[in-house]
């Protein structure tokens, strides 16, 4: 570098430096979004137990993108839940702004928010690629941005469980005969479904999953899918392995940002927030995926389980107990039949696209 | 703001100018990545036409978010293909440093680099869901960069298809009788099993798809799916449209970064280019199925179009042909051999898991 060069950088950086050093005083948010000097360090609570692979890992890694990203100006502490804020309380956690951020599921708050559920997963739902398609492209995330709004929460998409699995049995089921009566740990939509069909559907914590099952407390559960359910030894203590998850066909998992935090933030942050939570959707949903892939050849290969498919009549009668338990809580709350419509409309067109590449694909000999 | 702070920071950001303004002669590649004033003016080069929707329009906003993101400090100019550089010399001007990126698809490059083909789609191939997870989790990103190491080129996914549609005829197509002579335009290797499977595959640039097809100096095209073939008009030139894509089941859009100009990048710059590839990977893919949706229903209601899917034993034989064509590929080319392997063997173990997930979720009555 010429001297020359160097000294007319020096006057033009000298007069930045004046401006930028003495002229903001008693700015509003004007100045916090120009303030690219800020370090912003924030909180994030998730819903997922400490060290939890892939989904308490890929909160941590976006919170790593994050301060990489912005070159240590956005600093995200992560706890897992029960660490600062009980796991099912995140929610409420970001509401308030006790922290700027959560990453958790939709259909967590569904006491609270019915309608939220169509933002993760619903029984006989749409699959990960349609939610992605309905969420960036179709309305999707317009729309439950609106949900959260009187909860002071910016929702995006962050993460996906991909398809689940139907669940562990300890007995064959051949019909729906098979279902009654039947002890099963299944939560939620799901659960309400099973209860209808004349099954019997437990709450239980993921610790004391195990532990029932093996101990007859339980005849059956569903977990996650393949690399979770091995992790936890669910194919010690049952032997039929069922598919597919019709319960939760991709779980859309959610990074929730306390709206006044959400709003402090520079333009660029927030760009590099929305980034990142992109990037770590899609690389969740994926490491999700091949984790499957390898698991299910390990519970082939070394175990004696039997993977097998639930009986058509089986899916297809769960399938309009679903639709018909959609349909009653919409006549009931106008939020949830609103959200419905635009989710059923979205997924109907969908299907038709689904049959005729996905399906036609998959189903080639 | 009092004064004395602001007299603090006066001298301490003076103290910064001079360090920053007058330290910096003759640095190497170091003092590169810690110049956080230092605009990088990029240029990249796309294989689309100019305005092409998704495509071109997805590399836009790619460029536009790392803009964003960086906080102008890095600025990447657009040009579609044959504004600076023919679209399909995109990777040697990447390669020879000419630009800094290009967006594209590896197969666009089998001439110079065949083995390229298995990352961005081949005939009977993985989906774009199983492609994400070998690319990211599965070890094909890593492979891939291998791959290009002698080119100097550090390849990135940026975007996908999604399973595209078999195409248009002017006949209906019962057996394999019916592929015999046909005129057909299909590059690359489904053009190459089409030939050994009877057909005459014609080698067409997109502008002139349509009216080959009207005036029926083709007898039938494959293009890409429901939203772009509506727009070229096709449904106006055959009437028949057949699916599945067998020929491209989600071809992988590649953005391709010369590796000097990549390594001079600082990490945060990096970081910011490797998130915003994958957010655009996921918002690209996620139109393509959103407007795909679309256009089908448009498609089905307003035109009169048959939508019929391929013979099984149609599309088995053309399997079987693609298996044999990579086969002897690998038998000559050891570097095409590698690559098929690793391709393959997580193929196997992915098929397996997406039977049991996706083909039964969508299998459901």
């Amino acid at each position: 570098m010429h001297l020359s060069v160097c000294l007319r950088r020096l006057t033009l950086l000298f007069s930045l430096v004046l401006l930028s050093a003495c002229g903001t005083d008693d700015a509003g948010p004007f100045d916090e979004e120009i303030d690219t000097s800020k370090v912003y360090r924030w909180k994030m609570v998730t819903a997922w137990p400490p060290g939890f692979p892939v989904l308490q890992e890929g909160a941590e890694r976006f919170a790593a993108n994050l301060e990489a990203m912005s070159n240590g100006r956005l600093k995200v502490k992560v706890f897992a839940g029960g660490e600062l804020i009980p796991a099912l309380q995140t929610f409420d956690a970001v509401s308030q702004g006790t922290v700027e951020m959560g990453h958790g599921s939709a259909y967590y708050w569904a006491g609270k928010v019915p309608e939220a559920q169509f933002f993760s997963t619903v029984p006989f739902g749409m699959t990960p690629r349609g939610m992605n398609a309905w969420l960036y492209h179709g309305g999707g995330l317009e729309l439950w941005r609106e949900v959260y709004e009187p909860y002071n929460i910016v929702p995006f998409p962050l993460g996906n469980t991909g398809i689940q699995m139907g669940g562990w049995f300890n007995k064959e089921i051949n019909s729906m005969a098979d279902l009654q009566g039947l002890k099963m740990r299944i939560p939620g939509l799901g659960g309400k479904v099973f209860a209808k069909a004349g099954g019997n559907p437990i709450l239980l914590a993921g610790s004391e999953v195990y532990t029932a099952l093996e101990r007859n407390t339980i005849d059956a559960t569903e977990w996650i899918a393949p690399y979770h359910d091995q992790r936890l030894g669910l194919h010690r203590a049952a032997k039929f392995y069922y598919y597919p998850g019709w319960q939760e066909p991709g779980a859309v998992l959610e990074l929730s940002i306390n709206k006044r935090a959400w709003n402090l933030l520079p333009p660029d942050l927030q760009a590099i927030v929305e980034n990142a939570a992109k990037a770590e959707n899609l690389l969740m949903a994926s490491e999700m995926e091949q984790k499957n892939v390898v698991a299910l050849a390990e519970l082939r290969q070394r175990d004696n389980i039997s993977i097998v498919p639930f009986p058509a009549d089986v899916l297809n009668t769960l399938k309009q107990i679903t639709e018909q338990t959609l349909a009653d809580e919409a006549a009931q709350n106008p939020k949830f039949k609103r959200v419905h419509e635009a989710y059923k409309n979205f997924r109907e067109q969908d299907e038709d696209w689904a049959t005729i590449s996905e399906k036609a694909y998959l189903d080639i000999p």
